[in-house]
């Protein structure tokens, strides 16, 4: 594959985001008006939603583009998806007749307020980064026992909270919780002190299920992909996990980058799981390659600062893929519905360097880590804004995701009902 | 507060779950109509949405009870859960003038099928029953260490999956799952053998929230009440748990009653949480009885055979009410939204014949209960009927929440692509 050219001159450089072999979709909008469907391209938005009211997309079921979000998109299913894209292909490419006609349905991104692009049902958040488990199994239990028993075997994973569920851009306020001390005997209501990101890939179910389905039938149901950051508050989770796991340690917010990039766009990339070092139950056997090479990329902004990049990886090397998690998602017959949300795990390279989260990075606070300008973080403080970037790095053209970013903002003050 | 009398005649019986002091919400089919809103009435149904449409029940910010889920009516809030209520009370008390025009919108709850009352949004399970908590915690870690260290401070919690949340009456069929018997070193894909029930009651989340809420406030924000099973697979349970919870285990069903039983219709049965044995931090602190004195049966139908019940208990031995469970879910800055789900936790009072699951009922499976037909139960067998019962007693009338109950049906064959 190589970069495919468009009329959209910022579309066909080697540095943009979103050539015409992306396509990523997206809800935009412009001074105020209501939230639209948009595709980016180059450094301009499609007004998707237009493009159809006028006729120029005309999809199986529709109109499926004028509600302000792609769930009936991603609902109508493979088939659709597919004309979709194919059609918004042709518009857009060199020599398009419909040029004319759509030059008017383009908005600059940068005259764009971006916005959730999809709905999210229910939100989920696996744990499959060899690395990452690895690293924060040593650090509790010991190298030795680093890895749960149960890990080469279940792509583990805990439902998280779909309200907590925000776009790039909007700010984290830093939570309250419940702490205790490791030398304390009881715990105190306080304001979280180590706040972190975990650096990771969000899967967008599109068609929902019924009872089990394979890996096959799982990647089949994926409608694209964003960059995720799932906030944690690692003094909260470390007091209440057990024994039912962390809830209010996650529920503060989880980011998501603005565009769904589709598995279509990413099809190029597709790269098999790492070798099992320990078989795995049939059910989960890959049928093909089901991982993507997707470059990762953390900066950590102080207020007012530079960003420093405080981690690259890749989601390649991810243990198991988002087909093999939606998979054991639906073993007990658990049904899938359009707009679940599925969070890779943190992602996590062999290197120091290439750890997605701070509690890795500053090996639980131990190893502070430099920025840029000298000072240190061991977590995040107030002020710091924390941006995820991604791309698909392709021959002379990316498919890339946009930033997923967010900025912390200090705790609110304690509700007098709250105080002592 | 004694019996209300109504004209319906079936609803001045003592032995009726539903009074004019009742008035509990649901969701009613005829004949293959199209599900809507219904209030049980005696042994009748009073087609409320009808009564809507005839502009007998007039609601700010209506028409609400057109939509087949009483939603819209949950996200409005209480001085419109009160308005109605006081209008319902009016139409069918003894002597309203407007029985001749609403007995035509009367249906037979025996010609019925009840829907799912609401939507849910999100399903969250608590583990809010000290006995239950101390049973588990000592058939898995010993006596002395039965209670997790943050269980008497914590309303401890974690997110199930609203997807498998069904109405009374559905079947619930026997999962597949990833399991590993104490003495294998590896597991295996296989039927669920342990399959169990979770007797708790639900309370549901009318008006959302943003940011941190107090107890009061989270209480005044509960629409109503259900009985809730949450069915669970033990032996995934006890394989997929650690670290992050339980994931496919509590995924194929959770089984709620289909009538909504108000706040408003359980306020004389108010009672406070029992004493608290580590005192609780401030913001968790009740201003008022939070609790309710709901008496509580578990019936256990072979197929084919007849019921026996199995357990009895009462809502009242509850460590944490619901108010101090939403209070908690808020403290991160989570936000919550119409048709949020709050499991209680698995009710079990101190007796052994109080105990919610039949993990506690047979110890673990070490000591196997005896049915009325003389055979035993360790876990649930295929074709079994699991029925809970619920009822707040007064003064010669009950608040009762209509039977919840679902069959066990055996495992689905096994999909080719599963087999090794």
């Amino acid at each position: 594959m190589s970069l495919e050219s468009s009329w959209v001159g910022s579309a066909n450089s080697a540095e943009t985001d979103f050539p015409l072999n992306n396509l990523p979709y997206g809800v935009f909008s412009v001074a105020g008006s209501a939230p639209r469907c948009g595709v980016a391209i180059g450094d301009l938005i499609l007004d998707a939603a237009k493009a159809e009211a006028a006729g120029l997309l005309t999809l199986a079921g529709g109109p499926l583009l004028q509600s302000g979000a792609w769930n009936p998109v991603m609902s109508a299913g493979p088939t659709v998806w597919g004309a979709l894209r194919a059609r918004l292909a042709a518009l857009l490419a060199e020599g398009a007749a419909e040029r004319a006609r759509l030059d008017p349905m383009l908005v600059a991104q940068s005259d764009a307020t971006l916005h959730m692009p999809f709905t999210v049902s229910e939100y989920t958040d696996f744990y499959a980064s060899r690395n990452h488990a690895f690293n924060v199994g040593t650090m509790f239990r010991g190298a030795e026992n680093a890895l749960p028993p149960n890990w080469l075997s279940i792509p583990i994973g805990y439902n998280g909270r779909a309200s907590s569920v925000v776009v790039s851009g909007t700010d984290v306020v830093r939570p309250w919780g419940q702490l205790k001390d490791p030398d304390d005997s009881l715990p105190r209501f306080d304001k979280c002190a180590r706040f972190d990101l975990e650096l990771e890939i969000g899967a967008i179910v599109g068609t929902p299920s019924k009872g089990m389905v394979s890996v096959a039938e799982a990647d089949e149901m994926i409608f694209g992909y964003v960059l995720l950051n799932d906030w944690s508050a690692r003094d909260i989770q470390a007091w209440e996990y057990h024994p039912l796991g962390p809830f209010q340690a996650k529920a503060t917010a989880t980011t998501i980058s603005p565009w769904i990039v589709t598995r279509a766009a990413l099809e190029p990339f597709r790269t098999a799981t790492p070798e099992r070092e320990r078989p795995l139950l049939p059910y989960l056997g890959e049928p093909g390659p089901m991982l993507y090479d997707i470059d990762l990329r953390v900066g950590l902004t102080p207020e007012g600062g530079k960003e420093t990049v405080i981690s690259e990886t890749n989601y390649k090397t991810m243990y198991y893929s988002a087909a093999q998690q939606l998979c054991h998602h639906t073993t007990s017959g658990c049904s899938m519905r359009t707009g679940d949300l599925l969070g890779s795990g943190t992602i996590s390279g062999t290197g120091k360097d290439s750890r997605g989260s701070l509690l890795e990075l500053s090996w639980g606070g131990r190893e502070p880590i430099t920025l840029a300008d000298g000072k240190t973080r061991s977590f995040l403080e107030d002020g710091d804004t924390l941006t995820l970037y991604g791309a698909a790095n392709g021959d002379g053209y990316r498919i890339g995701f946009g930033a997923c970013a967010g900025k912390v903002l200090p705790a609110t003050d304690l509700p007098d009902w709250a105080r002592a």
